[in-house]
Protein backbone atom coordinates (compact mmCIF):
# COMPACT_ATOMS: atom_id res chain seq x y z
CA UNK A 1 0.00 0.00 0.00
CA UNK A 2 0.76 3.22 -0.99
CA UNK A 3 1.62 5.58 2.06
CA UNK A 4 0.72 9.29 1.99
CA UNK A 5 3.63 11.66 2.92
CA UNK A 6 1.67 14.03 5.07
CA UNK A 7 4.02 17.62 5.04
CA UNK A 8 5.45 16.90 1.77
CA UNK A 9 2.82 18.80 -0.69
CA UNK A 10 3.53 19.45 -3.97
CA UNK A 11 5.78 17.23 -6.18
CA UNK A 12 4.64 14.52 -4.13
CA UNK A 13 0.93 14.96 -4.23
CA UNK A 14 1.37 15.43 -7.97
CA UNK A 15 2.87 11.97 -7.93
CA UNK A 16 0.13 10.25 -6.25
CA UNK A 17 -1.89 12.17 -8.45
CA UNK A 18 -0.41 10.65 -11.41
CA UNK A 19 0.07 7.02 -9.77
CA UNK A 20 -3.87 7.21 -9.12
CA UNK A 21 -4.43 8.12 -12.88
CA UNK A 22 -2.07 5.40 -14.12
CA UNK A 23 -4.20 2.96 -12.08
CA UNK A 24 -6.98 4.18 -12.94
CA UNK A 25 -6.45 4.05 -16.71
CA UNK A 26 -5.03 0.29 -16.55
CA UNK A 27 -8.09 -0.44 -14.37
CA UNK A 28 -10.64 0.73 -16.51
CA UNK A 29 -9.07 -0.35 -20.03
CA UNK A 30 -9.46 -4.21 -18.56
CA UNK A 31 -12.86 -3.86 -16.58
CA UNK A 32 -14.36 -0.74 -18.29
CA UNK A 33 -15.27 2.84 -16.73
CA UNK A 34 -19.03 2.44 -16.38
CA UNK A 35 -18.81 -0.70 -14.18
CA UNK A 36 -15.66 0.84 -12.16
CA UNK A 37 -16.57 2.04 -8.84
CA UNK A 38 -13.93 4.41 -6.88
CA UNK A 39 -14.03 1.73 -4.22
CA UNK A 40 -12.85 -0.89 -6.96
CA UNK A 41 -10.31 1.61 -7.73
CA UNK A 42 -8.58 2.18 -4.44
CA UNK A 43 -8.77 -1.69 -4.02
CA UNK A 44 -6.96 -2.32 -7.12
CA UNK A 45 -4.43 0.52 -6.00
CA UNK A 46 -4.06 -0.42 -2.78
CA UNK A 47 -5.62 3.02 -1.22
CA UNK A 48 -8.12 4.06 0.50
CA UNK A 49 -11.04 5.75 -0.81
CA UNK A 50 -10.96 8.58 1.26
CA UNK A 51 -7.66 9.05 0.26
CA UNK A 52 -8.37 9.29 -3.61
CA UNK A 53 -10.98 11.24 -2.49
CA UNK A 54 -8.35 13.78 -1.23
CA UNK A 55 -7.22 13.77 -5.16
CA UNK A 56 -10.28 13.54 -7.01
CA UNK A 57 -13.50 14.88 -6.50
CA UNK A 58 -15.42 11.86 -8.00
CA UNK A 59 -15.06 8.75 -10.48
CA UNK A 60 -16.10 11.25 -13.21
CA UNK A 61 -12.72 13.11 -12.14
CA UNK A 62 -10.66 10.28 -12.28
CA UNK A 63 -11.91 9.53 -15.72
CA UNK A 64 -12.08 13.09 -16.94
CA UNK A 65 -8.04 13.03 -16.23
CA UNK A 66 -7.54 9.70 -17.65
CA UNK A 67 -9.81 10.71 -21.28
CA UNK A 68 -7.67 14.31 -21.35
CA UNK A 69 -4.04 11.94 -21.10
CA UNK A 70 -5.51 9.72 -23.94
CA UNK A 71 -7.12 12.92 -26.12
CA UNK A 72 -3.68 14.43 -25.38
CA UNK A 73 -1.68 11.93 -27.31
CA UNK A 74 -3.90 12.12 -29.93
CA UNK A 75 -3.42 15.55 -30.37
CA UNK A 76 0.04 15.43 -29.45
CA UNK A 77 0.63 13.48 -32.79
CA UNK A 78 -1.40 15.95 -35.06
CA UNK A 79 0.95 18.95 -33.52
CA UNK A 80 3.83 16.78 -34.37
CA UNK A 81 2.63 17.07 -38.11
CA UNK A 82 1.56 20.10 -38.20
CA UNK A 83 5.43 21.49 -37.03
CA UNK A 84 6.67 19.39 -39.80
CA UNK A 85 8.07 21.73 -42.40
CA UNK A 86 6.23 20.55 -45.34
CA UNK A 87 3.41 21.60 -47.29
CA UNK A 88 0.60 22.81 -45.57
CA UNK A 89 -1.65 20.20 -47.89
CA UNK A 90 0.75 17.57 -46.87
CA UNK A 91 0.03 17.99 -43.28
CA UNK A 92 -3.47 18.54 -43.49
CA UNK A 93 -3.77 15.72 -45.32
CA UNK A 94 -1.71 13.87 -42.74
CA UNK A 95 -3.12 15.14 -40.03
CA UNK A 96 -6.68 13.80 -41.47
CA UNK A 97 -5.56 10.14 -41.85
CA UNK A 98 -3.57 10.43 -38.07
CA UNK A 99 -6.58 11.71 -36.06
CA UNK A 100 -8.84 8.76 -37.82
CA UNK A 101 -5.79 5.99 -36.93
CA UNK A 102 -5.01 7.06 -33.58
CA UNK A 103 -8.94 7.46 -32.76
CA UNK A 104 -9.84 4.27 -33.67
CA UNK A 105 -6.87 2.60 -31.95
CA UNK A 106 -8.49 4.01 -28.64
CA UNK A 107 -11.67 3.28 -29.11
CA UNK A 108 -11.37 -0.25 -30.55
CA UNK A 109 -8.26 -1.30 -30.02
CA UNK A 110 -8.74 -0.80 -26.77
CA UNK A 111 -12.07 -1.67 -26.61
CA UNK A 112 -13.22 -0.93 -22.81
CA UNK A 113 -11.94 2.68 -23.74
CA UNK A 114 -14.75 2.81 -25.71
CA UNK A 115 -17.44 3.53 -22.78
CA UNK A 116 -15.13 6.05 -20.75
CA UNK A 117 -15.01 8.14 -24.03
CA UNK A 118 -18.54 7.69 -24.75
CA UNK A 119 -19.83 8.55 -21.88
CA UNK A 120 -17.15 12.20 -21.98
CA UNK A 121 -18.90 12.39 -25.52
CA UNK A 122 -22.47 12.36 -24.17
CA UNK A 123 -21.73 14.39 -21.23
CA UNK A 124 -19.92 17.07 -22.43
CA UNK A 125 -16.59 16.72 -20.33
CA UNK A 126 -14.48 19.22 -20.36
CA UNK A 127 -11.36 17.02 -21.76
CA UNK A 128 -13.26 16.96 -24.73
CA UNK A 129 -13.95 20.35 -25.35
CA UNK A 130 -10.29 20.89 -24.83
CA UNK A 131 -9.10 18.20 -27.10
CA UNK A 132 -11.58 20.27 -30.00
CA UNK A 133 -9.92 23.71 -28.68
CA UNK A 134 -6.66 21.76 -29.54
CA UNK A 135 -7.43 20.47 -33.06
CA UNK A 136 -8.70 23.55 -33.87
CA UNK A 137 -5.53 25.17 -33.11
CA UNK A 138 -4.09 22.78 -34.92
CA UNK A 139 -6.45 23.48 -38.19
CA UNK A 140 -5.66 26.91 -37.78
CA UNK A 141 -2.23 26.76 -37.90
CA UNK A 142 -1.81 24.43 -40.74
CA UNK A 143 -4.55 26.70 -42.57
CA UNK A 144 -2.55 30.08 -41.83
CA UNK A 145 0.48 28.70 -42.76
CA UNK A 146 -0.34 27.32 -46.32
CA UNK A 147 -2.61 30.95 -46.80
CA UNK A 148 1.09 32.57 -46.01
CA UNK A 149 2.49 30.00 -48.61
CA UNK A 150 0.18 30.66 -51.28
CA UNK A 151 -0.43 26.91 -51.54
CA UNK A 152 -4.54 27.69 -50.44
CA UNK A 153 -6.99 30.24 -51.41
CA UNK A 154 -7.39 33.51 -48.92
CA UNK A 155 -10.85 34.61 -50.14
CA UNK A 156 -12.86 32.43 -47.53
CA UNK A 157 -13.07 34.09 -43.72
CA UNK A 158 -10.23 32.40 -41.79
CA UNK A 159 -12.79 31.31 -38.65
CA UNK A 160 -15.57 29.69 -41.55
CA UNK A 161 -12.89 27.47 -43.23
CA UNK A 162 -11.13 26.22 -39.88
CA UNK A 163 -14.96 25.57 -38.38
CA UNK A 164 -15.92 24.16 -41.88
CA UNK A 165 -12.75 21.40 -42.31
CA UNK A 166 -13.42 20.51 -38.30
CA UNK A 167 -16.66 19.31 -39.05
CA UNK A 168 -16.01 17.28 -42.01
CA UNK A 169 -13.12 15.38 -39.63
CA UNK A 170 -16.11 14.68 -37.63
CA UNK A 171 -17.34 11.19 -39.70
CA UNK A 172 -13.89 9.50 -38.94
CA UNK A 173 -12.81 10.85 -35.46
CA UNK A 174 -16.09 10.64 -34.17
CA UNK A 175 -16.28 7.13 -32.06
CA UNK A 176 -20.28 6.39 -32.65
CA UNK A 177 -19.45 7.07 -36.60
CA UNK A 178 -15.77 5.43 -36.83
CA UNK A 179 -17.77 2.16 -35.55
CA UNK A 180 -19.39 2.01 -38.79
CA UNK A 181 -17.03 2.50 -40.67
CA UNK A 182 -14.18 0.56 -39.86
CA UNK A 183 -13.51 -1.36 -42.92
CA UNK A 184 -13.28 1.64 -45.54
CA UNK A 185 -11.94 3.77 -42.66
CA UNK A 186 -8.55 4.99 -43.99
CA UNK A 187 -10.08 5.54 -47.85
CA UNK A 188 -12.94 7.34 -46.14
CA UNK A 189 -10.28 9.73 -44.51
CA UNK A 190 -8.55 10.02 -47.75
CA UNK A 191 -11.39 10.94 -49.62
CA UNK A 192 -12.49 13.73 -47.46
CA UNK A 193 -9.01 14.81 -46.53
CA UNK A 194 -9.22 15.42 -50.67
CA UNK A 195 -12.26 16.87 -50.68
CA UNK A 196 -11.41 19.39 -48.18
CA UNK A 197 -8.12 20.29 -50.33
CA UNK A 198 -9.95 20.41 -53.44
CA UNK A 199 -11.88 23.33 -51.18
CA UNK A 200 -8.74 24.91 -50.67
CA UNK A 201 -7.18 25.10 -53.64
CA UNK A 202 -6.47 28.37 -55.19
CA UNK B 1 -61.50 -3.73 -33.38
CA UNK B 2 -61.25 -3.96 -37.24
CA UNK B 3 -61.93 -7.16 -38.55
CA UNK B 4 -59.94 -9.12 -40.82
CA UNK B 5 -61.46 -9.61 -44.29
CA UNK B 6 -60.84 -13.03 -44.90
CA UNK B 7 -60.60 -14.62 -48.23
CA UNK B 8 -60.07 -11.05 -49.50
CA UNK B 9 -56.45 -10.55 -50.17
CA UNK B 10 -54.11 -8.15 -52.04
CA UNK B 11 -55.86 -4.19 -51.61
CA UNK B 12 -57.59 -5.22 -47.50
CA UNK B 13 -53.84 -7.37 -47.14
CA UNK B 14 -52.20 -4.07 -48.24
CA UNK B 15 -54.61 -1.73 -46.22
CA UNK B 16 -54.23 -3.54 -43.09
CA UNK B 17 -50.66 -3.45 -43.33
CA UNK B 18 -50.81 0.56 -43.83
CA UNK B 19 -53.04 0.38 -40.59
CA UNK B 20 -50.68 -1.38 -38.45
CA UNK B 21 -47.87 1.04 -39.54
CA UNK B 22 -49.73 3.96 -38.75
CA UNK B 23 -51.04 2.61 -35.37
CA UNK B 24 -47.48 1.29 -34.38
CA UNK B 25 -45.92 5.26 -35.70
CA UNK B 26 -48.55 7.13 -33.68
CA UNK B 27 -48.02 4.62 -30.53
CA UNK B 28 -43.51 4.60 -30.90
CA UNK B 29 -44.23 8.42 -31.22
CA UNK B 30 -46.23 8.55 -27.73
CA UNK B 31 -44.46 5.98 -25.66
CA UNK B 32 -40.93 4.97 -27.32
CA UNK B 33 -40.06 2.14 -29.60
CA UNK B 34 -37.59 0.76 -26.91
CA UNK B 35 -40.77 0.13 -24.12
CA UNK B 36 -43.31 -0.82 -26.87
CA UNK B 37 -43.60 -4.51 -27.20
CA UNK B 38 -45.95 -5.78 -29.73
CA UNK B 39 -49.19 -7.02 -27.34
CA UNK B 40 -49.11 -3.63 -26.25
CA UNK B 41 -49.12 -2.56 -29.80
CA UNK B 42 -52.46 -4.67 -30.53
CA UNK B 43 -54.07 -3.92 -27.08
CA UNK B 44 -53.70 -0.17 -28.44
CA UNK B 45 -54.60 -1.12 -32.17
CA UNK B 46 -57.24 -2.77 -31.05
CA UNK B 47 -55.94 -5.97 -33.54
CA UNK B 48 -54.77 -10.12 -31.65
CA UNK B 49 -51.00 -9.80 -31.31
CA UNK B 50 -51.44 -13.25 -33.59
CA UNK B 51 -53.01 -11.04 -36.63
CA UNK B 52 -50.17 -8.50 -36.35
CA UNK B 53 -47.96 -11.64 -36.48
CA UNK B 54 -49.58 -12.03 -39.46
CA UNK B 55 -48.36 -9.31 -41.17
CA UNK B 56 -45.27 -8.51 -39.46
CA UNK B 57 -42.57 -11.19 -38.11
CA UNK B 58 -41.19 -9.22 -35.33
CA UNK B 59 -41.41 -5.70 -33.43
CA UNK B 60 -38.26 -4.56 -35.48
CA UNK B 61 -40.08 -5.72 -38.76
CA UNK B 62 -42.84 -2.96 -37.70
CA UNK B 63 -39.90 -0.77 -36.55
CA UNK B 64 -38.50 -1.19 -39.79
CA UNK B 65 -41.64 -0.04 -41.76
CA UNK B 66 -41.94 2.81 -39.27
CA UNK B 67 -38.67 4.08 -39.93
CA UNK B 68 -38.47 3.34 -43.66
CA UNK B 69 -41.20 5.94 -43.75
CA UNK B 70 -39.61 8.32 -42.23
CA UNK B 71 -37.01 8.49 -43.80
CA UNK B 72 -38.49 8.15 -47.36
CA UNK B 73 -40.11 12.02 -46.57
CA UNK B 74 -36.76 12.80 -45.93
CA UNK B 75 -35.45 11.35 -49.17
CA UNK B 76 -38.39 12.31 -50.78
CA UNK B 77 -37.61 15.98 -50.02
CA UNK B 78 -34.24 15.93 -50.71
CA UNK B 79 -35.09 14.55 -54.34
CA UNK B 80 -37.99 17.19 -54.83
CA UNK B 81 -35.03 19.81 -54.47
CA UNK B 82 -32.18 17.64 -56.98
CA UNK B 83 -35.32 17.37 -59.69
CA UNK B 84 -35.61 21.40 -59.98
CA UNK B 85 -34.64 23.09 -62.59
CA UNK B 86 -31.78 25.26 -61.03
CA UNK B 87 -28.04 25.31 -60.93
CA UNK B 88 -26.74 21.95 -59.38
CA UNK B 89 -25.10 24.22 -56.31
CA UNK B 90 -28.10 25.48 -55.41
CA UNK B 91 -29.52 22.04 -55.41
CA UNK B 92 -26.51 20.64 -53.58
CA UNK B 93 -26.11 23.13 -50.84
CA UNK B 94 -30.17 23.12 -50.60
CA UNK B 95 -30.09 19.73 -50.09
CA UNK B 96 -27.65 19.40 -47.25
CA UNK B 97 -29.56 22.24 -45.75
CA UNK B 98 -33.34 19.80 -46.27
CA UNK B 99 -31.53 16.95 -44.77
CA UNK B 100 -30.55 18.70 -42.01
CA UNK B 101 -33.61 20.66 -40.78
CA UNK B 102 -35.55 17.52 -41.68
CA UNK B 103 -33.40 15.00 -39.88
CA UNK B 104 -33.51 17.28 -36.41
CA UNK B 105 -37.06 17.73 -36.85
CA UNK B 106 -37.66 13.86 -36.72
CA UNK B 107 -35.00 13.47 -34.15
CA UNK B 108 -35.81 16.67 -31.82
CA UNK B 109 -39.42 17.61 -32.69
CA UNK B 110 -40.81 13.99 -32.14
CA UNK B 111 -38.77 13.14 -29.02
CA UNK B 112 -39.42 9.60 -28.79
CA UNK B 113 -38.72 8.90 -33.05
CA UNK B 114 -35.39 9.48 -31.67
CA UNK B 115 -34.91 5.74 -30.38
CA UNK B 116 -36.30 3.92 -32.81
CA UNK B 117 -33.58 5.56 -35.24
CA UNK B 118 -31.17 4.91 -32.76
CA UNK B 119 -32.19 1.27 -32.66
CA UNK B 120 -32.25 1.00 -36.75
CA UNK B 121 -28.40 2.81 -37.15
CA UNK B 122 -26.80 0.80 -34.09
CA UNK B 123 -28.51 -2.56 -35.63
CA UNK B 124 -27.61 -1.82 -39.46
CA UNK B 125 -31.45 -2.06 -40.41
CA UNK B 126 -32.34 -1.77 -43.93
CA UNK B 127 -34.48 1.03 -44.58
CA UNK B 128 -31.21 2.88 -43.14
CA UNK B 129 -28.80 1.12 -45.98
CA UNK B 130 -31.93 1.87 -48.44
CA UNK B 131 -31.65 5.39 -47.25
CA UNK B 132 -28.41 5.81 -47.78
CA UNK B 133 -28.96 4.16 -51.38
CA UNK B 134 -31.60 6.83 -52.21
CA UNK B 135 -29.66 10.03 -50.80
CA UNK B 136 -26.58 8.84 -52.62
CA UNK B 137 -28.40 8.63 -55.91
CA UNK B 138 -29.42 12.16 -55.12
CA UNK B 139 -26.42 13.22 -54.67
CA UNK B 140 -24.73 11.84 -57.89
CA UNK B 141 -27.31 13.20 -60.35
CA UNK B 142 -26.40 16.56 -58.63
CA UNK B 143 -23.26 16.24 -59.62
CA UNK B 144 -23.74 14.67 -63.23
CA UNK B 145 -25.70 17.58 -64.36
CA UNK B 146 -23.45 20.15 -62.55
CA UNK B 147 -20.72 18.26 -64.56
CA UNK B 148 -22.45 18.54 -67.56
CA UNK B 149 -23.22 21.70 -67.22
CA UNK B 150 -19.84 22.67 -67.00
CA UNK B 151 -20.78 24.11 -63.08
CA UNK B 152 -18.74 21.56 -61.45
CA UNK B 153 -14.86 20.40 -62.14
CA UNK B 154 -14.73 16.92 -63.79
CA UNK B 155 -11.33 15.76 -63.21
CA UNK B 156 -11.99 13.96 -60.05
CA UNK B 157 -13.43 10.27 -60.13
CA UNK B 158 -17.12 10.61 -60.05
CA UNK B 159 -17.67 7.82 -57.27
CA UNK B 160 -15.20 9.01 -55.07
CA UNK B 161 -16.53 12.56 -55.34
CA UNK B 162 -19.81 11.14 -54.09
CA UNK B 163 -18.42 8.90 -51.64
CA UNK B 164 -16.81 12.08 -50.31
CA UNK B 165 -19.76 14.60 -50.24
CA UNK B 166 -22.19 11.20 -48.55
CA UNK B 167 -19.25 11.18 -45.90
CA UNK B 168 -19.35 15.50 -45.39
CA UNK B 169 -23.20 15.12 -44.86
CA UNK B 170 -22.84 13.01 -41.82
CA UNK B 171 -22.03 15.75 -39.41
CA UNK B 172 -25.34 17.17 -39.98
CA UNK B 173 -27.40 14.58 -40.94
CA UNK B 174 -26.68 11.56 -38.12
CA UNK B 175 -28.60 11.72 -35.07
CA UNK B 176 -26.13 11.51 -32.63
CA UNK B 177 -23.91 14.28 -34.18
CA UNK B 178 -26.69 16.32 -34.61
CA UNK B 179 -27.77 16.31 -31.32
CA UNK B 180 -24.63 17.83 -29.89
CA UNK B 181 -25.30 21.17 -32.30
CA UNK B 182 -28.94 21.84 -32.22
CA UNK B 183 -28.02 25.80 -31.76
CA UNK B 184 -25.53 25.77 -34.95
CA UNK B 185 -26.82 22.93 -36.74
CA UNK B 186 -28.22 25.81 -39.60
CA UNK B 187 -25.18 27.40 -39.69
CA UNK B 188 -22.87 23.99 -39.83
CA UNK B 189 -24.88 22.89 -42.70
CA UNK B 190 -24.10 25.93 -44.56
CA UNK B 191 -20.81 25.86 -43.70
CA UNK B 192 -20.37 22.23 -44.92
CA UNK B 193 -22.04 22.96 -48.38
CA UNK B 194 -20.22 26.12 -48.63
CA UNK B 195 -16.55 23.51 -48.49
CA UNK B 196 -18.17 20.96 -50.65
CA UNK B 197 -18.96 23.86 -53.62
CA UNK B 198 -15.39 24.76 -53.23
CA UNK B 199 -14.38 21.36 -54.00
CA UNK B 200 -16.40 21.22 -56.94
CA UNK B 201 -15.06 24.45 -58.09
CA UNK B 202 -13.92 24.52 -61.93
Amino acid sequence: MLSPNIGQRGPVEHERREQIITAASEHFRHYGYTKTTVADLAKAIGLSTAYIYKFFDSKKAIGEAVCGICLGEIAAAARAISDEKKPASDRLRRVFLELTRRSSELFFRDRKMHDIVAAALGEKWQAVESHDAALLAIVRRILQDGRDSGEFERKTPMEDTCRAIMLAMEPVRHPILLEKKLDTLDEDAALLASLVLRSLAT
